[in-house]
């Protein structure tokens, strides 16, 4: 058996069409008998009313689009969490799509989103992407777009980030405050924004305490993703050339874990020989030994404010009211652990 | 601006809207002239054909739901990759629902998803799913539904597993193999087949050996997801109850990191007092210390096979071929790390 339509109702009952589907909105020029029989013949049959068609009507297909970089990342995972638990709550469902960090796969997934029609698109966007045409086109399409975490601070929508300067400061303060006189930083890809950010947090502390910058100490993920690897690389090239480093802030916590091995595996102690910290707090960080310091970056919330930024301005549009853009900065806090000392 | 019509497309023209529907798709009655003016106007205008209507046409939506029961999980989010990589190569958009292991939230998500018109759904079950007439809808108002990893036996459907018995023997024998001679048990909720059958192996294990089965020996997640603080409880309950244990078969890695932690804190010595199997080999399980022995269950695949197999009914029912559902087992292999001895 297919799904059922008006039309099979219409037939069952010997009458037509429109007024089948009169009957079901309770339009007045239908007689309370026939609403009944259209009702209840609708209920025995299972009747669900065709997404699509109501979309043509309303204009509104209660779908949006979200795209994110990586699926299989503590951060992100806890991200979607946070947009799907409010999106239930508002009614809308949501389509997701890992852009793989590449800017050619998120331009086609922008546009394949267009064309199924979501109401609007929720986006942390790849490492890669330098233009931002595709973006350009959701809001001049009079969808609203709202960026999380990485974001281009050049186009005009919502924005749902932390302080990534002022968490990176913390970060390598603490480091200053725990006594590490040489401090190194294994540092994002170049050109993507958050990174660029950690590390002019970095150094902002560095100066602020008198400490000399040494660009020599600055490690690039050279990979493009941030991975395990990258930072057990980083760890090995940093104790071959720079023995006089005792502590090191991570760009972000997986790698800061590949370090963290490579340090193990090579018989450099964690805190005594070097400290580490590193960003983003995943739930690993916590049960591996020494447990790691870092900074924890709220997921859930960032992901719970990015759809209700993003529902506001639904409302804003379907209400003729002016679309007010807004950007949201949620709270860090520096986590101490036992790859730091007291 | 919003989104190019082509109703404006034709006003632009001064030509009706089917001449306009027709010369985009290049019908013979219209002439080259027309369709030349009418397909540059939309590039111009950069219009796109919308999805809706298309799908009325087509009754395809190119979408499909998945539903699972946990999105910050190390296996879900490996299956969602799998899932999502094999989607993109064959046009689907995926929209993901999380059931957050609750009967009452899935059988909403399968209407909304029904409604939604989606062209197949995919879906783990919820722990406390034991009825499963929402599903047998799926099937019965004709659209395909592939199970994985968490199923129901008893519907008619295609599904992708693993051999959880075998996978559970296996890890128990390697803990017999090993020396152990108490081996304890921590099993997943009472419902979930997959929790069933991993004890079921774990019984057959002992059986084999000529081991005695000792109910008091089997620790239950009482809680009904399984965390890594049940994984704490149960250890310490079991250190408490049973110091003659040597071994423990764990149904799940989270829950084993759990236990490794709490022995630690004890001062109970992984695999000197006690050895531990995890099950699923999350990336943590190899970082931790002692890293975790474990089963690996390869979610990326099983993600890949179940987006296949659906795939494949969609086109058996698109050609008027007999649908044929299949049960796809995947291969798991034991991980030995150095929470068991060698």
């Amino acid at each position: 058996m297919s799904q059922v339509t008006l039309l099979q109702i219409a037939d069952k009952l010997k009458i037509s069409v429109s007024t089948v589907s009169k009957a079901l909105k309770d339009y007045p020029d239908v007689s309370e008998k026939t609403k009944a029989l259209v009702k209840e013949l609708a209920t025995t049959l299972n009747y669900k009313p065709n997404a699509f068609a109501v979309n043509l009507r309303t204009k509104e297909s209660k779908t949006i689009g979200l795209i994110i970089p990586a699926i299989v990342h503590h951060f992100f995972s806890n991200v979607i969490k946070g947009i799907l638990t409010q999106a239930e709550k508002k009614g809308y469902l949501v389509i997701i799509l890992q852009s793989n960090e590449s800017y050619e796969l998120e331009k086609k997934q922008i546009d394949l989103l267009l064309r199924q029609r979501v109401d609007g698109i929720l986006i942390s966007i790849a490492n890669s992407t330098r233009n931002f045409g595709h973006l350009s086109d959701v809001l001049s399409q009079g969808k609203p777009l709202v960026m999380f975490d990485k974001i281009a601070k050049i186009l005009e929508c919502s924005k749902v980030v932390i302080d990534d300067r002022k968490a990176a400061r913390d970060a390598t303060q603490h480091l200053i405050d725990t006594g590490c006189k040489r401090i190194a930083h294994f540092r994002g890809p170049l050109l993507s924004q958050n990174s660029i950010d950690r590390f002019i947090g970095y150094r902002e502390a560095l100066e602020n305490n008198n400490y000399v910058y040494d660009s020599d100490l600055v490690y690039i993920c050279e990979c493009g993703d941030s991975s395990f690897e990258e930072g057990k690389i980083n760890a090995k090239k940093l104790v071959q050339k720079h023995k006089d480093v005792d502590g090191v802030f991570i760009n972000t916590d997986l790698v800061a874990i590949g370090a963290l091995t490579a340090f193990s595996e090579m018989g450099v102690r964690v805190p005594d020989d070097i400290s580490v910290v590193g960003f983003s707090n995943w739930f690993m960080s916590s049960v591996i030994s020494p447990s790691l310091t870092t900074i924890n970056q709220p997921g859930y919330k960032i992901g719970k404010a990015a759809f209700k930024q993003l529902y506001t301005e639904l409302k804003q549009r379907k209400n003729n009211l002016p679309v007010v853009h807004k950007k949201i900065t949620l709270n860090t806090e520096l986590i101490k652990r036992a790859s730091t000392k007291v």
